[in-house]
């Protein structure tokens, strides 16, 4: 890799992609050599979703966190190219449970190959990340990774045992969204600092961290279900209010509106398809009654307090990077 | 548990399942324990697979293999709980792959809660599975469990890229159900193995006995799927001729009939649908040239094989009955 100045400032996103072009590019080719099977329908069904266009969040969250922690070896990049695999094994899940044809504008495994095909590709994915992360003779990874596992399917369940149940609550909410999204981002900060070799406070400090930018990430996310307009996240708009999925800005506005608009609101969320007609009406509403800028808010001051977890670590470029992905993780484009 | 008398004579599987029984209810018990997630759905879809009339073979080879090679304590009935916890993860997700409605006469998870929940209750169990699995810190059981969790998914998927491929050799037969049965066999054999902190040589001699009798397992069930009356399997017969699935009665047959039959053979496999009268016509065929017989031939002399890796431990009632549930496996009611 050429040497690159330490004085250069980071003032936004694009510097950090730039900045960790080489640890990002070793990344990529890592998790291309990891897909060593002898069955060439489970590399070429991997390779096509880990080639989708992810950006490769988690991965660089690792490295930083590793590179903030003080390590400068290069482990950091393998293990960054295994938490992608799981990452990547969730979303061949997810888009079965879904029924998605298309991810990122790419048909998907399970459109491809069928279902059977994507489910195993999944489970080849999780398998081989964990025997490789078990090679690395490290009980913390080996903790560290397992229980987000755990934890991201519990969510998955958690939200599921919820659908159409408009009685959940915020904190309830909060669980779901740190279990299915929190966890892998504070394994990620985790697994960085263990790479590290960082104290155990240190550890703890950045698996809180990546924790909470998680959580922000999907509450944002989750807000942008009702505002963004469909060229920038390219997915649907309103695809929770169709699927039953309670979020903030509809907590929100449960709580807000009047009696007559909540009675209506029971009804559309009732109906298994509501119309675009329906959404619409969500939509002002939330608008009138500030709530999706109240989501946005939360997921900001998250972020916030989330910084506030790197305190302890000496100020570096690769902090202040940690910082800059952190306000990315809430950013309209993220 | 009471004394038994170690002079008991076990002579066949009623006598093994008999004898073994304090130790299975202690793996029943240790099954629901680990059932301890904070999500309602979770425990009660888990549950319910968990609780579907398996024969527990999986936990009682690892419990068997364990005591054969000198094991007293206890630790081996929760990793014989953990195997479980995998091989129904496989389970849950081999049911949604098959669309199945029912498992040993009740019906699915897939079909009482639908795929998304049996798939994610699945990713669950085996993330808690490895989980426990970690918490061991054993090197070994680490490597030996992720590594039989790879092959499985590797080997359903092998299994799926061979579909309708009628060119498939014996030996490639035999690599799938190496992977797709024999892995998880064969580590828990080898688990009970380290658990008794057994020699290498030990642990070796294990793994390779209960890959071998997954292997017999395997061929077995395939030459039963077009043998066995409906009732003795519970499942229905030509199952794998109408899937597209060749197995070892199949690729005889396909050797020693004419080049007519050869032929017709060919047609019948290029149906998506072959009706009874196909399969009637295949099943007098195997039946006029040997193939059942040859597939049940082939699984009982791999079974003797096996065996042989049980010389060097000294000789018990654990090793014993580790010969009696070899046998058991090509049995035509295993």
């Amino acid at each position: 890799m050429p040497e690159r100045a330490n004085t250069c400032a980071i003032a936004g996103m694009s510097d950090v992609w730039e900045y960790y072009r080489g640890e990002l590019d070793a990344v990529e080719d890592q998790i291309r050599q990891n897909l060593d099977s002898k069955v060439a329908l489970v590399n070429t069904v991997c390779a096509h979703i880990l080639s989708s266009g992810g950006k490769r969040i988690r991965p660089l969250l690792l490295i930083l966190s590793a590179r903030t922690a003080g390590y400068t070896g290069r482990d950091d990049v393998l293990l960054a190219s295994l938490i992608e695999y799981i990452h990547t094994a969730t979303l061949l899940h997810d888009d079965v449970v879904d029924h998605a044809d298309l991810r990122r504008g790419r048909k998907t495994a399970n459109g491809l190959w069928g279902n059977q095909v994507a489910i195993l590709a999944g489970d080849y994915l999780y398998c081989q990340a964990i025997c490789r992360i078990v090679g690395f003779r490290n009980q913390d990874v080996n903790e560290c990774l397992s229980e987000a596992c755990r934890k991201m399917a519990e969510g998955e369940l958690m939200q599921l045992s919820y659908k159409d149940d408009t009685s959940i609550s915020e904190r309830e909410y909060l669980k779901i969204v740190e279990h299915k999204t929190g966890s892998l981002m504070a394994a990620a900060c985790r697994m960085g600092a263990v790479a590290a070799d960082a104290d155990p406070a240190q550890r703890d400090a950045l698996f809180a961290f990546g924790q909470a930018i998680g959580v922000a990430f999907q509450v944002a996310d989750d807000a942008l279900d009702y505002a963004a307009p469909r060229e920038v996240l390219g997915k649907s708009l309103g695809k929770d209010l169709g699927e039953g999925q309670v979020t903030l800005p509809l907590l929100h506005l449960r709580k807000h509106c009047t009696d007559d608009e909540r009675a209506r609101l029971a009804e559309v969320m009732a109906k298994k398809h509501s119309g675009n007609g329906d959404l619409a009406w969500v939509v002002s509403l939330m608008e009138r009654y500030g709530s999706i800028d109240h989501a946005m808010d939360t997921a900001r001051r998250i972020v916030q307090a989330a910084k506030v977890h790197l305190d302890p670590f000496e100020d570096s470029l690769h902090k202040r990077a940690l910082h800059v992905v952190a306000d990315y993780m809430v950013s309209r484009n993220h």
